[in-house]
């Protein structure tokens, strides 16, 4: 009972700290001592000290001899900052409860491994769930190089992502907006079609009543470059925008953007395939990518299986219309049975809007 | 508290006779006598005893002195039974407890009236809304003599009720069909339109896995006749169907379906109006619609806002394509500002489909 209430301390720390330390996982940390609390960290950003540097540090002598709960296996290798096994043991703390092991294959269980060694006591796997599902999107970045996708879209009941005559904005309420900035702050990047763009012109920023918002980059598809020079994404400078094009556009157009600091991905051939794209992304360190649409971009996706998460924002009215645009266009499945099957996670309301959150289904 | 557990046993008792009163409402009664409850009766079928008559012949002598709990106004005046507040009276009951007056403009309050001016204590508003939900498409009924209109539609995630081949058996799992049998049970009529019968060629009859349903009346928007003679709907005789048509098609074909024993409404004109047809259905007896598509049957609902109810069953799959299906076709709203907006009353999971139920938001 009170190892959990620990453990879930631990969480809840660090689940306040997602979005801000990406390519990091979130972690938190708490040193209990004859059951008082007597320290408590985060890892608050990527190159910053680890949440358990953090907690033994406040806890100073006093983590002589005390129980550290940490939610992620301490590393044991020196990354940007010195192993925390060492500073463990340096500690002299006496055991180490942690949620769960490191993803990454090459270092996982290392660091158990390298503190039992030194005599302390180690517990693996309580809350392993929750902690695991605080760090989801890492998790899935360090198994697969490839960004965690999440496809947001926002509809009527009836399915409609804007009018027949393309009027979109806004389908929902304000308080679902808000939640899609919260969102934005918690990926490395949003990404949109350039007809999205040049019907919209959307900032894609992040903007939350509290200020200071992390701006994730802004990714266009945009196969021959038709996204306008006098476009917010490319003329505000409010945060990064790349632009994924082909072979198509000629590299005089290309030099225009770049003149504007706009990075160009030029992808092989004349279309853009999104799993060697997937794959770029995760070579330049984007973690997780938030899809806003529209309709035929996440049609790509879904023709691809290429994401991971769905977050569906319901507004309480009907558009009707055979001509209206739903969020997933393209050619879709032909046959019921290829239809692809997802698991909804949660389903709430945001004032008088329905949030549904799915996964894909996994394959069993 | 005492009070409202009798009345909420008398809702409860009610609620159960959903679909076997029809035009009648479901009502029920529950007679106490020094805290014991003496008697209990409800509905059961138009023409026959009303929930009062049955609940007072159970108490007998006891229902001298005692109190009666019913959801609804007892009748003053005579119908196909005798009055209610008659038999009240000669039974000498003390008090009456009623959750909602009777709907009805022209009888409404007279009930009561009567039973004050023979000396009984008469209460009303005890769970008021509770035994008005129970009738929500019979007070609508009795108030504008058109039909409760329900719709009902079985979507994938992202709005689909078919892929862009026409594939639609089946979106939903068979748990949610079973609970759309329910609903079918519960209404004196399922509409659907031509297309859906030459597509599908459904029986649009109500299977419980309990038996004996009650049918409801199929009814088939066909303006040009279309219905091939040979479908389910006109050779299975498991249920009764009309079919509501036009000017258009020749006496002749008229002939044809009337040898199999269907009735034809034949509207005045060329198209299918919604408004005359549903004063029509009201003037035959038909309290409640149940709307089960296609696309263009549905459109047409929302574009005259003729509807009360949306019932929408949404798998956990997606179907994605430009031209597959969404619930509701036809032009649809042009502009956002037009989009028809609904009170979400319920979200719900039927094994791992969700079940949304809505109505139409009151003008306020």
């Amino acid at each position: 009972m009170t190892e959990t209430r620990f453990m879930k301390m631990a969480i809840d720390i660090a689940r306040q700290t997602i979005g801000q330390t990406s390519p990091n996982p979130v972690v938190g940390a708490v040193v209990v001592y004859k059951q008082h609390i007597v320290g408590i960290g985060a890892h608050l950003k990527a190159g910053e000290d680890h949440a358990e540097v953090h907690a033994l540090r406040m806890a100073g002598q006093k983590a002589e001899g005390a129980t550290v709960y940490v939610t992620l296996e301490p590393c044991s290798h020196t990354g940007r900052t010195p192993p925390c096994t060492d500073l463990l043991i340096q500690c002299k703390v006496k055991r180490v409860v942690i949620a769960t092991l490191d993803p990454n294959p090459l270092v996982s269980g290392k660091g158990v491994q390298k503190l039992r060694a030194a005599g302390i006591t180690v517990d693996v796997g309580l809350l392993e769930q929750e902690a695991r599902t605080l760090n989801t999107r890492f998790f899935h970045y360090i198994t697969t190089h490839t960004p965690y996708v999440t496809i947001k879209s926002a509809t009527s009941l009836d399915g409609k992502i804007a009018t027949a005559t393309g009027q979109s904005q806004w389908i929902t309420g304000p308080a679902a907006r808000e939640d899609v900035h919260r969102y934005r702050h918690q990926h490395d990047a949003i990404l949109v079609g350039v007809n999205t763009v040049i019907q919209d012109d959307p900032r894609l920023t992040t903007r939350l009543p509290e200020g200071d918002s992390k701006q994730p980059i802004r990714l266009i598809l945009d196969s021959h470059l038709r996204t306008p020079l006098t476009a917010q994404v490319i003329q505000d400078k409010s945060a990064e925008t790349w632009i994924i094009t082909t072979q198509h556009p000629p590299k005089e157009t290309l030099a225009k953007f770049q003149a504007e600091n706009i990075q160009i991905i030029s992808m092989p051939g004349t279309t853009i395939n999104l799993e060697p794209l997937l794959k770029i992304l995760g070579e330049h360190g984007i973690t997780s990518v938030f899809v806003e649409g529209g309709a035929e971009v996440n049609g790509s996706f879904l023709r691809s299986g290429l994401f991971n998460q769905l977050i569906l924002y319901m507004a309480p009215k009907l558009i009707g219309g055979r001509k209206a645009p739903a969020a997933f266009g393209g050619e879709g499945f032909a046959a019921l049975e290829e239809a692809l099957p997802l698991t909804i996670t949660s389903v709430t309301t945001i004032d008088s809007d329905l949030k549904i959150t799915a996964c894909k289904k996994e394959k069993t």
